[in-house]
């Protein structure tokens, strides 16, 4: 069993998932993983994964077999395991907590050499949409109190299969950041009665040079105060806490933004490496007035050091006005 | 100029600190840095770098001129810079200020090929004294309210020379990790009347199931909610808030220990890439109660992905009493 441990100091939690007979050499970093050879989330190979846990687009009802356009699946080394009571308790001056949870892979195509910023938006549809209804089904697990969704993109980006995949892990607490978040965003509405991300958005549309793209529900900028070069946020142009709430035609536009939002980061840095997090509200904290959910994507073109690891602080080589222009004016392939 | 910019939601600051004319595909993260050429920190090519702040060892009064053990000069290439005003303003919801500071680089010996793990004791006393000599000087600048010292180790640790080096950088506010990690000190000490690493320190005494190594001043220990495999903090055992007020005989004992660890780490993980961070209280909150110094070091095992990006929850599949206890045990090279 995974075990969640507090820090006593900054209240950070950290999840200690050991890995049995890991010896330190094992530490020392591989570069690039070995290509080709076996794939458990290609098409064919269901039967190695773990029972999943949604399918699209297959036309019978045999799970996992072939035929699906997107399928979910539990994460076969979980960080956090489905099954046990919490069991919070002190260790002297210190907490922990077992370690309960949900880890899931969205295997986001069924074909290995798809990448995202290639995909037809329909297929990006999907992905989007399956963020939601994965959300929507372990929302109703009352131990969980957050989900966050992410991705990492290639090696550099920490992922460690090939194969184009999100991630999404449901917590027993809101995390550290997200609390952070959540407070700074109530103490602006305490304050102005309005979100602070609304307010982010109409500023950005007057000024008009942070804005990479936008339709009429979304708009990707450069944030004011961005922790990498090319940092972006996709957020709904109208107040939304929850993403979940998100409907059919809302996830037809969203899936539109995004696709252009990634084509446009992948032709001014062709192949780079990225994360990506949807940030929402927490799962008892649904509808609020003063948060705003959006993805944060993070092209990994730096890296974090002493600096940043010592003071949270970080130093960005583009300012965020230079790296919007050029989003905004990359020629894209089609 | 540099410019610091905040963001309006978490609170935290960034430096735009612009390089003119890198276009998005110089982004694309280079391996390893190139082996050989000319190095600007090696004794002999004192005059390729800026007017030396602070020097050590010569026997002679010519500044940037050979004959050192220990140099300091300010970066060539600094996040901030020491010349001008502050100039604090907003842009609409956002605020922003002058990139006033100080940058320096601690070239912390003479020789190319010296590594930290092998130097002698007596050249890591010189070391810890220049972060403390450094410090003591740049304290008189009202300007500054932090001051961070910090190193980078190999390229995968964010190093962009070889030569073996740490850098220091003065801030003209506290940093938002620095200042949320005095805050619940200070929270831990309105409440309970002791300092929280003091607490800490009497509990891994006490179990002694973390400890890494210690001598009659300080201590090493595999903090109990590590953020990665092996990391490390090293602490002074009677409670000091700040770093300058160590005296002759600590630094000498400190060295010890310092030694000590990171020949420790490297016979463990032979050549891992780390960084470390020296945290002390801010300049003007001087020798308080709440707050106690320490180092941590952070070997670079792992990858910060999109859930540490998009939770500040950190994946640790090393228990931090695994890691002391191979610490503790590997044979030391002599």
């Amino acid at each position: 069993m995974p075990e969640l441990r507090r820090d006593p100091i900054i209240g950070r939690w950290v999840i200690i998932a050991k890995e049995r007979g890991r010896r330190p050499t094992d530490f020392i970093i591989a570069e690039e993983p070995v290509r080709g050879g076996f794939c458990p989330l290609c098409e064919g190979n269901e039967h190695t994964t773990p029972h999943e846990v949604l399918a699209y687009g297959r036309s019978h009802f045999a799970p996992d077999t072939p035929g699906w356009s997107l399928r979910v699946v539990p994460n076969k080394f979980p960080a956090l395991v489905i099954e046990g009571d919490l069991d919070k308790e002190g260790e002297g001056i210190y907490d922990k907590m077992n370690g309960i949870g949900a880890h899931e892979v969205i295997i986001e195509t069924p074909r290995h050499d798809d990448v995202l910023h290639q995909m037809p938006v329909a297929q990006i549809k999907l992905i989007l949409m399956s963020y939601r209804d994965r959300m929507l089904d372990l929302m109703r697990d009352m131990r969980f109190r957050y989900i966050i969704v992410f991705k990492n993109f290639k090696r550099a980006a920490g992922a460690s299969l090939e194969h184009s995949h999100s991630q999404l892990i449901a917590l027993p607490i809101v995390p550290y950041l997200i609390q952070e978040e959540i407070n700074s965003c109530l103490r602006y509405f305490d304050y102005k009665e309005r979100c602070v991300f609304c307010d982010i958005i109409r500023q950005e549309l007057a000024t008009g040079s942070r804005i990479v793209c936008e339709n009429s529900n979304f708009i990707t900028i450069c944030p004011f105060a961005p922790r990498s070069p090319f940092e972006m946020w996709l957020l709904p142009k109208r107040h939304l806490s929850t993403y979940t709430d998100l409907d059919d035609s809302m996830l037809d536009s969203l899936a539109q933004i995004f696709s252009e939002t990634m084509k446009r980061l992948n032709a001014a840095i062709p192949n780079v490496p990225y994360n990506y997090m949807l940030h929402t509200s927490p799962l008892k904290q649904l509808n609020i007035e003063h948060y705003h959910w959006h993805i944060e994507i993070m092209p990994k073109t730096t890296m974090v050091a002493g600096f940043e690891w010592g003071t949270g602080f970080y130093i960005n080589t583009t300012p965020p006005e230079e790296a919007a222009k050029f989003l905004r004016e990359v020629r894209l392939l089609v």
